[in-house]
């Protein structure tokens, strides 16, 4: 098979997060998250190193031992570690990269955001440059493989203290068109960092294509690395196991018991790029515009909580509760509630929804992937079809066999929602098929290995 | 001098308006705004025809009677209008190409936005087409120059009537990087018009070269008109002769009798782009940081009130009243009221603003040129600073002698007023200087000049 690598992995959650139990003993629990999912193939197979922040208790005093394990839990102050995680990474990172800012008001970067980034997001990123330089030291010919937005500004520092090291950068998040809500400064050490990279990696060409333009912008012409696209993925067998396990399969008998003829499902985080709002306002124009539904569809959406400190997040949460009870007092009636809402973290009842969808909903804003898109085509046993957001890195693989919409267009979700639900079988079945095939073909563990051959590209 | 022209002038606003005067006697009033003003010079050197929207009942008559005098008016139907005007021109357009959506939210594209594109905008585009063709029966030779976002789609129907025809475009505000808020059809149908002119035009190179990378990503590659870049700008003389004028001099009088030691000043309209809350959160933080400024010196802000039937210019300028309040409230004393807001129209008071200043704030979140700018440096009186956002078409020309900001770094902005107050006679001497010399030299009639050099390059 392909060959072992040394490898350092750098992300801010790790595989790994540890607890004491009941009787004071160290637990070991996995880290979640569709990128420690997608990665931690790769520790069967090379040399990893992973490092990432103590994000527990135990965590620090793991961290504290020196960690072990092939994990480095790096302690951050926590005051850095709050301005880094809470005010630059989100929302200001994720809101610029999700086109999520109204700029006429927001963002304000104030006294605080300044003291976020020059305390906290410099001062994190440092410390992770610290600990890669570290290892570099125990293992000099490993390639450092940084994940996403919380890294920017660490490949610089690592380069500088070692000017041969091979690094390379995977961004898991949209690149937008436009870095000018950041200040001059604070977006050239972006992308300075960025390019600091031998490799830097996105999801998609859309992103890859926005990286070089905006590096043009903010630096002006000059070298660039090698700027490569791998679209992510899920591992299908896990997910297929998962589908046939006695946990989901006793969630999926309940939703069988009480699902009306037509199924709309929804899974994502309560986050505004998810475009959750407008999905249900969609559902209500769909009644609105086509009554022959009333009755025998009903859409239930499975929200996962999210960033619940973040005042954006939980006034998101306010606006799509206050949509869902808009739409059940208008159209609901004895027998029928037209929107079923679930804001809990259960993700086997997602893959049980998954099985029973007769139309999946994927709207978002802006997604770098989307892996709802992927997971859902993957175990549905209805023949459902797909609705997906033309601003979706899936959009790029998978809009041939889903029916696009672009996510501000609330009229165009409703005549969406409406064709797939009107939609013969035999049409129904060809687009799962090739949707559920391309899937199967194009997994995880193959994203995983096209970036590795780039490494090796790149590798000195 | 220059060659004369047959020239066919197209935009919303035209050069007059017709009223009834009390006698019920027609009257012509001059049509206001940069667009018209700049535009207005054309007339003297040249064989124009203008062709603008019929905006008063009196212009209908005008209209019906077959216009004349260099002027034709074109009669719209009233709710085709009000969709084009207030619901795609105004929110929608200008807040995507001003970046001031919240795209998690808003816009939502709902069924009176379709309608409002459908039997709006392609509406008035058509008809606004229909009336070019019109004159180019009279007047085949004649070059067909449209003006901004409101005639996207004209080009498109005068093409196909007329192929040889020479169509020229200027956009007047900023192009951004991404389309991808308008639902594909429309966004095809917006880049399809503009490139069906033989010559498109921007403020800026920045504006242009965003231009040309939404072409590639809406339509693929294909042929390109020229598309070129002139800054548009004031007359020096009538703007001089205006400073000098009784009521400007009335008026700077009464300014001068209540003005404190130093005078930040401000002239916007009550538009989101003009950032206009953040300008005066950025006052509130100086006097926070720099206590030897209390009492001493006061932000006049002069705003035009705007486009007050669209609801989120309504929410935008009750947040302007409540921000001027949080400040006076929280840093006034007796004798001292830090920002003196006036919601007005009153463009003399402007000018005399102008000469008063010490600074100048022009923070805008995104703007085409901003012709603030290059207005108060060319009457200012006191070797006043220019503090300049990034994100305005007149940065390009004028950022080297004004302090630059981000628009969206309140501390930023704070420290630029900071500097700019603390700032020694001879460097604010040597700055104003410059930006006088620059806008003199580079006045209305050299853009025009630019323009029309332009478009007898493409002429046929």
């Amino acid at each position: 098979m392909s060959v072992r690598r040394s490898l350092i992995v750098v992300s801010n959650r790790g595989p790994v997060t540890y607890a004491r139990d009941a009787e004071g003993m160290r637990v070991e629990r996995r880290g979640g998250g569709g990128l420690v999912t997608a990665l931690r193939g790769l520790v069967h197979h090379h040399d990893v190193t992973w490092i990432a922040s103590a994000t527990t208790d135990e965590d620090r005093v793991v961290a504290a031992e020196g960690s072990g394990d092939g994990v480095v839990l790096v302690a951050h102050d926590a005051a850095a570690y709050d301005g880094y995680y809470n005010t630059i990474a989100n929302p200001l990172l994720w809101f610029v990269q999700h086109s999520l800012w109204a700029l006429g008001t927001r963002p304000e970067l104030d006294e605080a955001t300044h003291r976020a980034w020059n305390d906290g997001y410099v001062r994190v990123n440092r410390a992770f440059a610290d600990a890669v330089v570290a290892q570099l030291d125990n293992t000099p010919d490993a390639t450092v493989f940084f994940h996403d937005y919380h890294l920017y500004l660490a490949p610089a520092f690592v380069r500088e203290a070692r000017p041969d090291a091979t690094l390379a950068h995977f961004v898991h998040i949209p690149w937008p068109s436009d870095w000018s809500a950041l200040p001059e400064e604070w977006r050239r050490a972006v992308h300075t960092g960025l390019l600091s990279n031998d490799l830097v990696g996105f999801h998609t060409q859309r992103w890859a294509r926005n990286f070089l333009r905006t590096c043009d912008d903010v630096l002006g012409p000059g070298p660039r690395p090698r700027v490569a696209h791998h679209a992510i993925s899920v591992d299908p067998a896990e997910f297929e196991e998962l589908a046939a396990s006695d946990a989901v399969l006793e969630r999926e008998a309940r939703l069988v018991a009480t699902r009306p003829e037509r199924l709309i499902v929804r899974v994502d985080r309560t986050d505004p790029s998810k475009n959750i709002v407008r999905g249900f306002h969609a559902f209500a124009l769909l009644l609105e515009r086509h009554a022959e539904w009333h009755g025998r569809v009903s859409m239930l959406a499975l929200l996962d909580p999210s960033r619940e400190r973040v005042p954006e997040y939980v006034a998101y949460r306010e606006e799509i509760e206050r949509a869902v009870r808009a739409v059940n007092e208008r159209f609901g009636r004895p027998g029928w509630q037209p929107v079923d809402l679930r804001i809990e973290d259960d993700f086997l009842q997602s893959v049980a929804a998954y099985k029973q969808y007769d139309v999946l909903l994927v709207n978002a804003v802006y997604d770098g992937m989307n892996l709802v898109a992927k997971e859902g085509p993957l175990v549905n046993a209805r023949e459902g079809v797909l609705v997906l957001s033309e601003n979706t890195g899936a959009h790029d693989e998978l809009g041939g066999w889903a029916i696009g919409v672009s996510p501000f267009d609330v009229l165009g979700q409703a005549e969406a929602l409406h064709a797939a639900l009107s939609m013969d079988v035999a049409e129904r079945r060809r687009r799962a098929e090739a949707l559920r095939e391309h899937v199967r073909g194009n997994d995880a563990a193959r994203w995983l290995r096209g970036l590795l051959d780039d490494v090796d590209g790149v590798s000195t």
